[in-house]
C-alpha cells in the first residue's frame, strides 16, 4: 500500500484540519479520525474532529472519543483543510454545503459519484482493497514520521478489527495481521479490544438482540430479521443498539444472506445486508440506492415491511444466489 | 520461543512415530497432530496418528483429518517412539498401559504429574505460555526444514485460532499474529476458517439458540438460561448443540456469570457457569460437587430447575461477587 506523496506534502504543508468522517459512524470511522488526529496533532497542527451524530455509548473505549464534536456553527469551514475519512462524497459525511479550503479524501471504499459534481477531492487515496480505512491511515502515520502511541494503535486496531470482524472476514490478509502485531506491539491489548467491542451490551440491548432473533425468518437461504421501532420503548434500547444484529444469523450454515430491517420513520427501513463467501450484497444494495462492500451493504426503502422483504428476495433471486 | 535441539535430533533420527493426543479433542489437538504428521511424512518417516476418540462432526474440515485411528489393537507401540501433543500425561490421551520405545510431549498447558511417576517424557517441551500447541508444531516445523504446505497450514490455523478466540483472548500476542501472517502466505484463507469454525451451525441449533436466550433471566448480575428436554424435540436439535450457549450472555457488560442449565434426565440438570474477569466459577462448581477452570466450569444437580437456580444464587452470593 502506497500512500500518495501529495497526500504527506499536504498534511505537512497545511497547519488547520477538518477531519471528518460518515454518518452512524462505526469504529473505523471514529478510530482512523482520532488516531489521524492524534498524529497531526503531535505534528503542532490543529484538528477539527467531527460526525454528524454523536459517538454511539458502546465506542466510547476508545481514547480520545471525545475529540468528536457534531456541530460546525462556530467555525468557519473555509479556514480549514478538509480530510474525508472513510468515505468519498460530502454528503456521506452529511456536510454537502460546506465549502473548504482544500480537500483530502481517505477511504477503502469504492468511488461514489456526487450528483453535481465528478469524484469528491482535491487528493483522493482510495484503496478499495484494503480491509480498513483504519489500515491506510496507520501506513499514513508511519509515512508522516509520527510514533504509533499506544492511544493511536487503540484506535487503529479498533478500527481494522471492526471491518475484518476481528480477522474473521475475507479481506483479513497476512498484511492485515502484521500491522495488528506492530500495534499489539504499541501497546494494544487484543483482549481488551474485543471485550470492548464485543462483550459490553447492555442489557437492554441484549435483550432487544433477541426480539430481534425472534422475528427470524428463512426464505431461501435468505434469513431476515427486524427491529420494528415499538420495539425500543419495550426494551429501553436505541437505534444504534443494532449494530451487528445482521451479523447473528450467518452463524447458521445454509445462510447465504442475512437480512436486517431496522425502522427509521413511517414505512421507512433501513436494511442492513450480510452474506457469505462470494455473495456480492452490494450489488444487490445499490439497485435499491444503497451500497457498501461484497459481504457487507445496505440500503434504505420507504414501503411497508412485507413488500420490503418481497423485493428485495425478487432482487436476490434474480441474482441467482448460487455462492 | 527456541525448539529443543534435542527434539530435532530425535525427530530427525528416528523413523517410526506415534502421534497422540488427549481425549476429546478440539482443533489444537487435532490440527497439530495433522500437521506434525505431514511434516513428518515429508521427510520419509512412517506417522500413526491417534486418538482416543473419533473426530469430531464439526472438525472434519481439517484437512488430512483421515489421518487419525482410535484403535492400536494392529500396532506394536514398543516399535514406535511417541510424540504427545497439546497434553503432558500418558492418562490425558487414554494410552496410559502404553509403553513406547521414545518419547517426546509437546505442550503448552502447565505440567501435571501422574501419580506413579514424575513428569512424563524422555524429552520434555512444554511452553505454557505458548498461546496454542499450534503454534510450538510451527516452529517446529520450520527448524525441520519442512515446507509450510497449504494443509500444514490451514491444521495450525485452525489450531491456533480455537485456542486464541480466533485472536480475541488474551493470549494473543504479537508473535502469533505473525504466525497467522505466515500460515495466510502459506494458502490459508482466514474467512474459510473463521467459517468452518463458527458459521456451521444447523437451523435447529439456531433456533434452540433463539429459544434458550428467550429463558433469559437476570439476578444479581447473574444471567441464567436453560434448554429444557422438550426443546430438542420442538427445534430438532440435539443435546450437542448446546456448545457455547452459555457464552452469548457474557455479552452483557454488568453480568458477572453465565449460567447455562441444560436438562439431562427428570429433574437433573447440567450447569455451566462462564464468568468474566476475576470472578472463580470454579470454586462454585466445586460446592456442588463439579469443577473446571476459572472461567468456564461445570457441575451437574438433582433437582427442580427453581431449587438449582436458587442454590446457585445462594452460593454465588455466599461467594460475593465482586470482581
Amino acid at each position: 500500500m502506497k500512500v500518495p506523496p501529495e497526500l504527506i506534502s499536504f498534511l505537512k504543508e497545511e497547519n488547520r484540519f477538518f477531519i471528518a468522517t460518515h454518518i452512524n459512524p462505526e469504529a473505523d470511522a471514529l478510530g482512523s479520525a482520532i488516531a489521524l488526529s492524534m498524529a497531526l496533532e503531535s505534528l503542532g497542527k490543529e484538528t477539527i474532529v467531527y460526525d454528524r451524530d454523536s459517538v454511539p455509548e458502546f465506542y466510547r473505549f476508545l481514547p480520545g472519543y471525545e475529540r468528536f464534536r457534531n456541530s460546525t456553527s462556530d467555525l468557519q469551514p473555509s479556514h480549514f483543510n478538509l480530510i474525508l475519512l472513510d468515505c468519498n462524497i460530502l454528503k456521506r459525511a452529511g456536510i454537502e454545503g460546506m465549502r473548504f479550503n482544500y480537500s483530502a479524501v481517505i477511504d477503502h471504499h469504492k468511488t461514489e459519484k456526487s450528483t453535481t459534481q465528478g469524484s469528491f477531492g482535491d487528493i483522493r487515496w482510495i484503496e478499495p482493497e484494503a480491509a480498513a480505512t483504519g489500515l491506510m491511515v496507520f501506513h499514513l502515520i508511519k509515512d508522516l514520521g509520527v510514533p504509533i502511541t499506544k492511544e493511536i494503535a487503540i484506535n487503529l486496531y479498533a478500527a481494522i478489527s471492526i471491518d475484518t470482524g476481528t480477522f474473521r472476514y475475507n479481506n483479513t490478509t497476512a498484511e492485515v495481521l502484521r500491522v495488528g502485531a506492530e500495534l499489539i506491539e504499541a501497546g494494544v491489548s487484543p483482549a481488551y479490544i474485543s471485550h470492548s467491542l464485543y462483550e459490553t451490551w447492555s442489557k437492554e440491548r441484549f435483550t432487544l438482540l433477541i426480539m430481534a432473533l425472534n422475528t427470524l425468518e428463512i426464505i431461501d437461504g435468505v434469513a431476515i430479521t427486524y427491529v420494528a421501532k415499538e420495539m425500543y420503548k419495550k426494551t429501553g434500547a436505541n437505534p444504534e443498539d443494532t449494530e451487528n444484529f445482521p451479523n447473528f444469523p450467518r452463524m447458521m450454515n445454509d445462510i447465504k444472506v442475512s437480512a436486517f430491517y431496522k425502522e427509521i420513520g413511517n414505512n421507512h427501513w433501513k436494511a442492513s445486508l450480510r452474506s457469505k463467501g462470494t455473495m456480492n450484497v452490494a450489488k444487490i444494495a445499490e439497485l435499491f440506492g444503497g451500497g457498501g462492500h461484497e459481504n457487507a451493504a445496505g440500503f434504505e426503502i420507504k414501503s411497508d415491511l412485507e413488500s420490503a422483504k418481497k423485493s428485495l428476495l425478487k432482487a436476490l433471486s434474480q441474482g441467482k444466489i448460487d455462492s
